[in-house]
């Protein structure tokens, strides 16, 4: 069985696993089109910020694949670039939290969009192809090493026999490698510290019970599902000791935008005199959020929740941890402590915008 | 449509409307037996603190009358005897944390007990029938009449305008009257007091989503469905005001065991300078728990919560908010306040045990 999150099809299309049927069914898609890409987004059939990130720019490279073919991609480096410029915003603005997806789709049609200027008569469509399939696989490739980079740093804060609590999936199916909160709890499983982990189970789409438990046992990491109400109960029981969450973006100041509910493990924490952690790549850090209150959050349909005719919902499909409340940011550099600002703004020297 | 939590059914059986169906469909159950009564508390067709310890007063009387129709109930006040004893333990023991239930049950136990001591022949098993009626009525007015009491003493703490997050189910669907907490919003609501109830879904069994919304549409209340998850974001924004929930067991320090996830409702509403009340009914405190540490929590089958395979998962259906996180316990007799212990035990003076 062919469990990958992403892959390419032998026909420059990407393959996607959906993730709304898991874990009772295995059902790959094939896609290479802008409009069905936004659609697997938006109703995250491929989720995770780092993921997204990937699965937008390898829909960029297929859709411009399939566009060439077709005829519509255009041929002069005026209309190619105005199909990409299009095609990329639709992408972009599918799901407005995670800065991840802006980033990557943004940062492989640039690429792309130069490597075609000046390009000789009928030489622009193919050269922008192959440039946006070759950057979306060094995003990816780049993911999967950060996730190795960030599971390594974060397990040297994970104490031997440690039980921890997490949110959400944030494992191979967030992302283009082993994970970021659930790469660390896999990389330190690996070198056997890991005691128990709780996964939250994450509502309305259930991620945490879904998609995080399904990782734990295909990884052989010991792991208990709990509700998400139980989260400040397992703590109160002294049964956890420590907490990681992945994140979605990142503000400026350590702020940082993840899966609704992480604010209050985040707050629990803290009452329970627990270490919180994020943990997630430099792609996720967003140098146009100073703080939180910079980060829009996705509010989702309430019938994600399902209630009784006559009355209304909220869903919000992500909250923001302050700075404050967060004992360290795992990244593929390392775990960054407050001042927060100072340390983000580190990564991002040298690193041309 | 009949849509009343419990009633007689005119053959002297229970008539339950059974809330796992609910708000989809209505249906409603003919209960005459011990063991059909415990199915229904267990899996929680009908549920809520006062609303079972009432289930099983009349269900005790109901299945009496069944035994006497088919001889199993004995004749002599020591087979009498017997049989009450037995079929009181039994669905006293179906679910071990709310103490309404016992209490209840043993309640009316007790007085029919004493009802036939010296019976003439024949006399012991119509009496006791009659008797053993006639108590859980009372305690299913007595729980109606208590209701309205929290419901007046709780809105007298609600502010104008003021927007209130819950947990669970505690409205008419709970109890025998208009409810606790529920009671307290409905009471409030109907004083012009209520702006907003967020309604947290309460995971695993989502009684919120279910139960509460379907009353607070009935009973015109302006209600809002959040994930659990999402209660620290709607504090974090200002969006509430107060937060209420009920109990199903209250120590004689103040500690309140209460759906799970209520806990964590508590630190948050700390954590948020936010008032977090109690409310329910003095059957509701147990004088034989000195504090939240003798109080027994029911861990439930995890399959509840429903999760890949391969892992495992926790299940407490309920945890203990320790008194210092409750500002006010809306009872029947008022609201008491913290020190918790003298108030509480102020309630059992004069009572006989």
């Amino acid at each position: 069985m062919h469990t990958d999150a992403i892959a390419w099809t032998p026909a420059r299309g990407v393959d996607l696993l959906d993730q709304t049927r898991l874990p009772d069914d295995f059902i790959r898609l094939e896609i290479d089109t802008i409009p069905v890409m936004v659609e697997a987004i938006q109703n995250l059939r491929v989720r995770g910020a780092p993921l997204i990130g990937i699965a937008g720019a390898m829909g960029l490279a297929a859709s411009a694949h399939t566009a060439m073919t077709d005829g519509t991609l255009g041929n002069t480096e005026d209309e190619i670039g105005q199909w990409l410029r299009g095609a990329a915003e639709e992408l972009a603005a599918a799901r407005p939290t995670a800065v991840n997806l802006r980033w990557a789709v943004e940062s492989v049609r640039d690429t792309a969009l130069q490597a075609i200027r000046g390009s000789l008569p009928g030489g622009a469509a193919p050269t922008l192809v192959e440039v946006l399939r070759l950057e979306a696989q060094r995003l990816w490739d780049e993911d999967a090493q950060m996730c190795l980079s960030i599971g390594e740093a974060g397990a040297e804060r994970v104490p031997k026999g440690a039980r921890i609590l997490t949110v959400c999936n944030t494992g191979m199916l967030a992302t283009g490698g082993i994970g970021t909160a659930l790469g660390v709890i896999r990389t330190a499983n690996d070198l056997g510290k890991v005691e128990q982990v709780y996964a939250c189970e994450t509502r309305p789409l259930r991620q945490g019970a879904r998609l995080t438990a399904w990782e734990m046992a295909r990884y052989g990491i010991p792991g208990m599902v709990i509700v998400d109400g139980a989260a400040g109960t397992v703590m109160s029981q002294g049964r956890v000791d420590m907490v990681i969450a992945g994140a979605d973006r990142i503000a400026m100041n350590g702020d940082s935008a993840n899966k609704i509910g992480t604010y209050s493990l985040a707050v629990l924490a803290d009452a329970h005199g627990l270490p919180f952690y994020i943990a997630a790549p430099r792609s996720t850090m967003d140098p146009g959020a100073a703080s939180g209150a910079d980060i829009p959050i996705e509010e989702r349909d309430p019938d994600e929740i399902g209630f009784a005719d006559g009355v209304g919902g909220y869903n919000p499909a992500f909250d923001v941890t302050p700075a404050r409340l967060i004992a360290g940011i795992v990244t593929d550099a390392g775990v960054l402590e407050a001042p927060y600002e100072a340390a983000i703004s580190r990564m991002f020297e040298g690193v041309p915008s």
